[in-house]
């Protein structure tokens, strides 16, 4: 009889436990819980509406209106001018708009006011510079295609009222991941990929890699192109440039040395894309938008950021390592690569310098300055995809360092040839 | 009753299991078993002794005598020429002889026999050279201390027999871990640390650091002496041998640049230490001589090469990835390093020659040529740093990569002030 009380007694207690969950979870938190809303239509961008539907996700996306920087004191979303801490800028990327204005990015929500009050923007700027500013970019190219691109970026402001928002990642009825800028499509394609029947795991990285990647704007049309038709990796993208596609021959021409160059824009995804964490399966969001718990509810964070400030969520789930050696191991890598970058950087402006001198020579080998011209091209280039990279390094530090590391050396080669080209006035 | 049946029938299944499990360990597989030996007395240097306690141990010791590249292509035991592969390497040894004869290091047993054959031995070879190559050392070291090191090199071959082999390591009465190697234990006391009251851990890696290791013989006495008095990185050490210890100068004159250099020495143990798997608490025996299994026993593999040839037991415990992308990963990250590497090692022997040039100028600027010479002994020892050491910078990949990119760097500025140099002549 004894056993048959024992026996009794457990189920019941299993049946206390059972319910005492379901009503922890039907009726203790009942604030976490999504409010019954209308599904969000196609079209709307206001990133409070679909907020409503999904709190906990849009209260740590407000969380990108917070400035901080990274712990390793290297990236972060604090804006400030990049030639204070690497004045050699102004010489490498003098005559293009970045030498006027450069900050570091803020979080996304500032996207479109600051290239509203950036210094980089005239009225010539197409329309083509809104691709990756709004969320409204599926809308407009819906409704004109690429001539979006062409037209005046004035008019676009008169029509985008978001900055980068739900629906640039999101379809708004299914939550589904979706990809809405058309050039990061269209280059996947021509890579042999269709990112509309992407799995799951690939678009939590082909989201973020749609806009934090290489691009250009191809002559006449100012439509967005990814260079990437032989690959990733930056030796490949500057065999395509050098073979000047369309008709591009590069962003601008640097007057001391008068050549003209290349301007890299953050390419996120093409070094993360060669690196040990892509290999390993990991995507962009599974460490800048880690899974969090509140009230017992998981959601993706959509706070974008460093993942130095949640390592116990970003890194920690795979490398159980403390925080405090975790933050040294990335600030070391960061410390290595920042250390090439300015050893880099201050060469090239010596190089152009060296051009610019053999130019004002009286008679000057006009072999020795082409070669010196084609390695300045190509230093600042490998330069400056890790520069205009946010991860200073981290993302894949063999390959930085290593490009950083050629870029030294192809630098000096062009001062090099630069002073053998002036000799030839002697 | 059928209850009773069931428990008894239940009872005695397990204790067949049991017996069936002790007999098989105690009469299947005898000959695992250490055969009854007396005692191995101090002094007993021949490892096949020492085997007959410890055969599965003395088996993998055994296995260095098969010489065998690293899958990854860089590093493994085969006996080559470096010059061949980096044939900038005649004219920055040039003088030393490195340049006459620099092989690849073979497994442990061929230590003895390689140091006897090698072009670098003359008959000026200080006893000091035997210190890393014979399991005697601690009997050597116990009769005359550091006499040893000035003694003729020729008089220590007649009285060591005996390669590298279990007495450089092990205590042979108790088997406990030690260090045999009297500079490395005098090294750490400066620093510190009394290597006698090291824990297992830290033994693991202090018994291979002990001779893998940046060291140099003090002028006069031949001492062996590791310069780590201000820390392991290499700018440190660089900063230690520019106070000239001692009166240590350098290792020898580059006759082109006529410019007294530094030979760096498989820094190992440096480049380990300042890297991540050291900062895990990860030791070069977890690693290199990772457990293995024999008929139930467990033991340490002994046959010290490149974990690249057992990743299963040396890497994959820590990092579950498959095989292939485990090696596709040191192979990427070895390649960024050979690539730097070679870049640093052919700029650096043009700035010999540069200087070798300025020096052939009727007049030279002398301030000049000293600046050309101090960049240039910086290059050479950061470029060598990593030449010498024997896991093409995976061991420290930032570290590695960072300090080949200011070698590149130094080089090409020594060569400059060395054209500076030379124009005062004009």
């Amino acid at each position: 009889m004894n056993r048959k009380i024992i026996t009794i007694f457990i189920i019941a207690l299993f049946c206390f436990i059972i319910v005492l969950a379901a009503a922890r979870s039907f009726f203790l938190k009942p604030s976490d819980r999504p409010p019954k809303v209308t599904a969000i239509p196609e079209g709307e961008y206001d990133p409070a509406v679909w907020g409503k539907r999904y709190p906990l996700e849009y209260a740590s996306f407000q969380k990108n209106l917070e400035m901080s920087a990274s712990p390793t004191e290297f990236g972060g979303s604090v804006k400030f001018q990049h030639s204070l801490r690497q004045p050699e800028m102004l010489t490498n990327f003098k005559g293009n708009a970045f030498s006027t204005d450069y900050t570091e990015d803020r979080g996304h929500p500032y996207a479109l006011t600051d290239l509203k009050e950036s210094k980089r923007i005239t009225e010539k700027s197409p329309g083509a510079c809104m691709t990756c500013k709004t969320a409204q970019i599926a809308g407009i190219f819906k409704d004109s295609g690429w001539a979006y691109a062409k037209k005046p970026l004035s008019e676009l402001f008169t029509r985008a009222h978001y900055s980068i928002g739900c629906a640039n990642c999101h379809n708004p009825s299914t939550m589904e991941l979706r990809v809405t800028n058309p050039a990061f499509v269209e280059a996947m394609n021509r890579r042999g990929v269709d990112v509309t029947k992407a799995g799951r795991e690939e678009m939590r990285s082909y989201v973020c890699g749609q806009c934090h990647a290489e691009y250009y704007f191809e002559p006449g049309s100012s439509r967005v192109i990814m260079p990437w038709d032989k690959g990733l990796h930056p030796e490949q993208i500057y065999a395509y440039y050098s073979q000047k596609p369309g008709g591009f021959e590069g962003d601008w021409v640097q007057p001391d040395s008068s050549t003209m160059m290349l301007k890299a824009q953050h390419p996120d995804f093409e070094v993360h894309s060669t690196g040990t964490h892509a290999r390993a399966g990991i995507s962009c969001a599974d460490c800048h938008m880690p899974y969090m718990r509140d009230g017992g509810r998981k959601y993706s964070s959509h706070r974008v950021t460093s993942p130095m400030k949640t390592t116990g969520a970003s890194c920690r789930r795979c490398h159980p390592e403390d925080e405090k050696m975790l933050l040294e191991r990335v600030r070391n890598t960061q410390k290595s690569v920042w250390e090439l970058q300015h050893i880099a950087g201050a060469r090239i402006a010596r190089a152009h310098e060296a051009i610019a001198k053999a130019l004002a020579a009286k008679t000057v080998n006009k072999e020795e300055l082409e070669k010196a011209r084609e390695s300045l091209r190509r230093a600042q280039w490998y330069w400056d995809f890790v520069a205009a990279e946010n991860s200073m390094g981290f993302h894949n530090p063999a390959l930085c360092l290593n490009i950083l590391g050629q870029a030294i050396d192809l630098a000096h080669r062009s001062a090099e040839s630069a002073a053998k080209a002036a000799s030839a006035s002697r």
